[in-house]
């Protein structure tokens, strides 16, 4: 259930980005299901014994779209101690609401994509929140990767970032997202990046002008790689290379991702917490790609590059 | 490399227990080798740039087990200041030696069994250390349980217990695995259970014997489950099933599993940590068995009970 706290008024930040999280939800959901062309998002309402709810729209089996999800939630009540300790607050009133998404195609040269945005205040009065921020992100795993495709990536959020350049910093926020989306067990990143902010405070009415921008061009960064590569033929080899790399993306999830491991420990709601693993994963002992092959050269992608500076990967 | 610091004297716990590894290593893959009847185990030795290495025996793509590995390693050095910081001492000399095995049959009807025997040293002298202690256990995580073999299990694991009463205690251990083997945010177990035990100090020579015993004891407990299921005729459906089981298995190795995730924060080798990831395995959304079928049978197995009690599941 999305329901904001009683008598929080429709201009505080609290009700605006409840009210975007919701109409991103829907038209990015409209815009993945125009993709697929047969499967449609289910709906799953739910509600938070301490307050509040979401409501899970997921896809499943869908021609393009093997596994994926799009959640909305809005929950509010006083600050969980487990969470207090981690701001390094005391226990307080707290309202939390954000979108999140992976989207696992079926094909494996349609890259996962990952986004999320966030905002988060503390205290009684949402009018005038003792504190609030935003974070957020969105990044790129591909699995057979196409240069134009990073690049395009990278690009749309750096022209979002640009037109935002008192908040936002295209340059920072794509190497907090290489740091971020690391795997230091693999020495290797999940995927090819993006952009990773958290914690914009100041300037809210800025941050949240480029937090609904960037919410709009989730789809301009990723409906034209998925239309690209969708019509694809694909061999099971690849679709093993595919199941190996989500293996490592189970990986970062489960062991190192802090919204995961978050909500594992503050006893969140694991269907939507886990609703990021992918449909399939596989692990073979000391699996490495054939020197050479396609799988060597797109393992060369999985390190941080400068995409939009010409930094091309090559293969060892 | 399996090796022992310099001048560690062959009467020390360290080399006996080093040896006894080995040994057992030797018999144990044998013994599967021979219910395989076709796969052989590989061998890989690694070394530890900071003293020791192991060795790590692995079987892959057999006719009853599809991915597995029995390892043994030994090594020593200095206290790596994450391991101190753990046992609440200053960084010394350490030694550390043990086997650690998963086994992940191909039919569903085999259950994957875990075991892991280690024994850990401090001070500079293992023929009279500062502290030393011995860890352990083995449990099964079947996919579709017959309670015959789950009494064989632990009937197995109490016998060995009940020979060595000054050090072992069956119902103490089996209670401890059930609580180490719990998914908090599945509310449910990983497996069947079995036994597990840690930080055995007192009276080394008698624990010695009791690891020794239950060592030599992992084929009894094992052999005749494979035995009884591996021809089992098996449905996709049914292979469905276990890797969604297997997907719960990874969840609880990567997210909760102390071994791995010490592992992975001290920078441990990566291939032999994640060995006991299963081949493959499968995630949906908010997925539960159909009431009634086999699978809800199975997922009543899957809470502590007195299996030898006669407390029998039944699915809700």
């Amino acid at each position: 259930m999305l329901t904001l706290p009683p008598a929080t008024p429709t201009s505080s930040f609290a009700a605006r980005m409840l009210d975007l999280c919701v109409r991103l939800q829907g038209t990015i959901c409209d815009g993945l299901e125009a993709l697929d062309g047969t499967a449609a998002f289910g709906r799953d309402a739910w509600e938070r014994p301490g307050g509040g709810g979401g409501e899970a729209r997921v896809i499943e089996n869908g021609l393009v779209f093997e596994k994926g999800g799009v959640n909305v939630s809005a929950v509010h009540g006083m600050l969980p101690e487990r969470m207090a300790g981690a701001f390094g607050v005391d226990a307080k009133p707290f309202f939390a609401t954000g979108i999140s998404s992976v989207i696992h195609p079926r094909n494996p040269h349609v890259p996962t994509v990952h986004f999320n945005f966030r905002y988060f205040a503390l205290g009684d009065d949402l009018a005038a929140p003792e504190d609030q921020w935003f974070g957020g992100g969105a990044d790129l795993t591909p699995y057979f990767p196409d240069l134009r495709d990073v690049v395009h990536f990278h690009q749309v959020w750096k022209t979002v970032c640009d037109r935002h350049r008192t908040v936002a910093d295209y340059a920072d926020y794509k190497a907090k997202c290489d740091r971020y989306f690391h795997l230091p067990h693999r020495n290797e990143a999940r995927g090819v990046g993006g952009i990773f902010f958290d914690y914009l405070r100041d300037d809210p009415a800025a941050v949240f002008a480029f937090v609904e921008d960037a919410g709009h061009a989730v789809l301009d960064a990723y409906a034209p790689i998925v239309e690209r590569t969708k019509s694809e033929p694909f061999s099971e080899r690849e679709q093993a290379f595919q199941e190996i790399r989500r293996g490592r993306y189970a990986e970062f999830n489960l062991a190192y991702d802090r919204g995961t491991r978050f909500g594992l420990e503050t006893n969140g709601r694991t269907e939507s917490i886990l609703m990021s693993l992918p449909p399939r994963a596989q692990w073979h002992y000391a699996w490495v790609p054939e020197a050479g092959s396609r799988e060597a050269q797109a393992t060369a992608f999985f390190q941080p590059h400068d995409w939009l500076g010409g930094d091309v990967p090559s293969a060892s």
